[in-house]
């Protein structure tokens, strides 16, 4: 088992990852001296396959568990869902020192997280993240919410966990193309921070796909670390946790105008840091041959890195990025990269630039 | 004008009273360098009173003002229409360095602040409380948040306003149970924290229910003085800010019951507190001279100290003050007075004295 701590002072929590880690998510808790009531959150996907082996590893630590489900994907992120959710965890009588299990992917993590965070103003949370992408990245750092019409995570908090573990077993029941949505996140750590863990990912690829435990505890636990330091050092993205964000101003307005239906996260966030590879090329000199090793990993990935859109697909687009809550005063701004394992943000791009290159990266 | 300063280290605001502050929002929102756009959030009742002026004054500083309209009255207070605000507030591009002003009473503050809270994880946030309720309470010290259908403000958040602003003109145009409501609040801070407010408030009473412009003004400072101090030393409710909380365990009860229906809040907690000091004759040795002197006073500002209830009816407000956040490992814990000026809190006081009381205080 790796160990990686999130350093927030006070407020620090660790993240354990290796294999067959749920069952020690009761004895966790208790170590932590959490509240005897709490609410595992999970969807109706994953539910069915580890509720009750946290449910039951929660009992024997002396805790009392319920269940609340909620629908599977995207759609459920929603304020609507959460309001559900809320009048179950009253109705089942959580207090303010009781505390809230996430046991799924990044969706249940977030919304859960969401709850966790404004149920009686604050419960003590718990991640326990069941894919790739929610391994290596949402499940750390704290940032939590829901999703508008308008867009995606446009409510929220920040809340961190007081503990999140990485069962890496649980990576063998997730579907292909979700583990290869995971793969988006992985690589961007490369991109952003560390080109080592890049060239690391160029050579294993093969063995993190099949699930290569000792590789896979090795990618996430270090993907886990960079995370960690930079939320460490930045927790409300005042400055330096924005790099995390490289190819997410395009691609969650991917997600928003094709509303959460045809990719998922991992996939438009995939095209969008190609994208943002192109106009780093353009704007910040990142060399061709970079790009061309960055757009050659996703593929390799069996990530989608280009997107056919209409002028009007394409309008709508600027449009939802100019919504985006990386936006300050209607500029919209990237993170570019000057080479791989380096990014700069808040960097302007004109909008001609943003046409051109989504025509050009067309698939 | 008065100034009262809520110490919180770089979270620090201030709280002016005085009459026709409301002309001056826009400059104080620029002395403070807020962000360039912003949604004033008021209720059907007061928007056409006071909205105008408002944005008025943020357009005469250079803000960009829109108005966001939600019903009147605690029903407004849920999740279903934070949800529709969420995404007004988007649809209009507010960013993460716009800020919301909260004109209203204390449902429109609540609702207000909780989507300060929450939208785009915070916005800066500016409370202009336009009845004696909010200007003395619930607009200062950062609680936010909205109702379940299980209970009251059982979803919220701790979100500190950049400033506060009580413009005791507004209270000529509050409607007499309103202004009554507002006294329960005042007296409680007589009865938690102040003697010396509680006898000038049997003194003075009829010049503060006349609204004489210097009495009220000196009474609305003198609480938001108090309620700085609680929430000073102790911003997130682990100890003393509890005291605030007198009355407020049958109150929230009373009103969950009725569905915010039938008592409005400040006449929930009339009743709440009368109830109150009744257990605490009986548990704390509250002398039968301060009893009636709490009781009078209340019937004197035109407020319910009692409450008929069906046996039935008892057994729901139970169950509703179990599902109270305030509520620890399922025992129902109380704030009670030693004596006026002086309470504890945290305390044990079992069903049966509860039901009692209720019985017993029925009007």
């Amino acid at each position: 088992m790796r160990t990686v701590t999130v350093p927030l002072g006070e407020r620090s929590y660790r993240i354990h990852i290796g294999p067959n880690l749920l069952q020690s998510l009761g004895e966790r808790c208790r170590e932590l001296r959490l509240g005897r009531r709490c609410a595992v959150i999970s969807d109706v996907r994953v539910a069915p396959l580890y509720a009750k082996l946290v449910i039951k590893s929660l009992e024997a630590s002396g805790f009392e568990p319920v269940l609340v489900k909620i629908p599977a994907g995207e759609t459920a992120k929603r304020v609507r869902v959460a309001e559900r959710c809320y009048e179950q965890l009253a109705k089942n009588r959580l207090e303010r020192k009781s505390f809230i299990v996430a046991l799924g992917g990044g969706v249940v993590g977030d919304l859960a997280g969401f709850l966790a965070a404004t149920y009686l103003r604050g419960v003590d949370f718990v991640q326990a993240p069941t894919t790739l992408l929610a391994q290596v990245d949402s499940s750390v750092g704290g940032k939590v919410g829901v999703n508008l019409a308008a867009g995606k995570n446009l409510v929220g908090a920040f809340h961190q966990p007081r503990l999140v573990l990485c069962d890496v077993r649980t990576l063998r029941t997730l579907p292909k193309r979700e583990l290869a949505a995971g793969m988006a996140e992985v690589i961007k750590y490369g991109i952003i921070y560390d080109a080592e863990l890049f060239a690391r990912l160029e050579a294993d690829l093969p063995k993190v796909l099949k699930l290569d435990a000792e590789t896979v505890a090795d990618v996430v636990a270090r993907c886990c670390e960079v995370k960690a330091e930079v939320v460490g050092k930045d927790e409300r993205e005042s400055g330096l946790r924005a790099i995390l964000n490289f190819g997410h101003t395009i691609g969650h307005a991917l997600e928003t105008i094709s509303r959460y239906g045809k990719y998922i996260h991992g996939e438009a966030i995939a095209i969008g840091q190609v994208a943002a590879a192109t106009l780093s090329a353009r704007q910040l000199g990142l060399s061709k041959g970079e790009l061309l090793r960055i757009r050659t990993l996703f593929e390799r990935a069996s990530l989608p890195v280009g997107v056919r859109l209409t002028r009007g697909q394409i309008a709508r687009l600027l449009e939802a990025m100019r919504l985006d809550k990386k936006v300050s005063d209607g500029r919209i701004k990237f993170v570019l990269a000057k080479r791989i394992g380096e990014v700069m943000v808040g960097q302007d791009v004109p909008e001609d630039q943003i046409t051109a290159v989504l025509e050009m990266t067309a698939d």
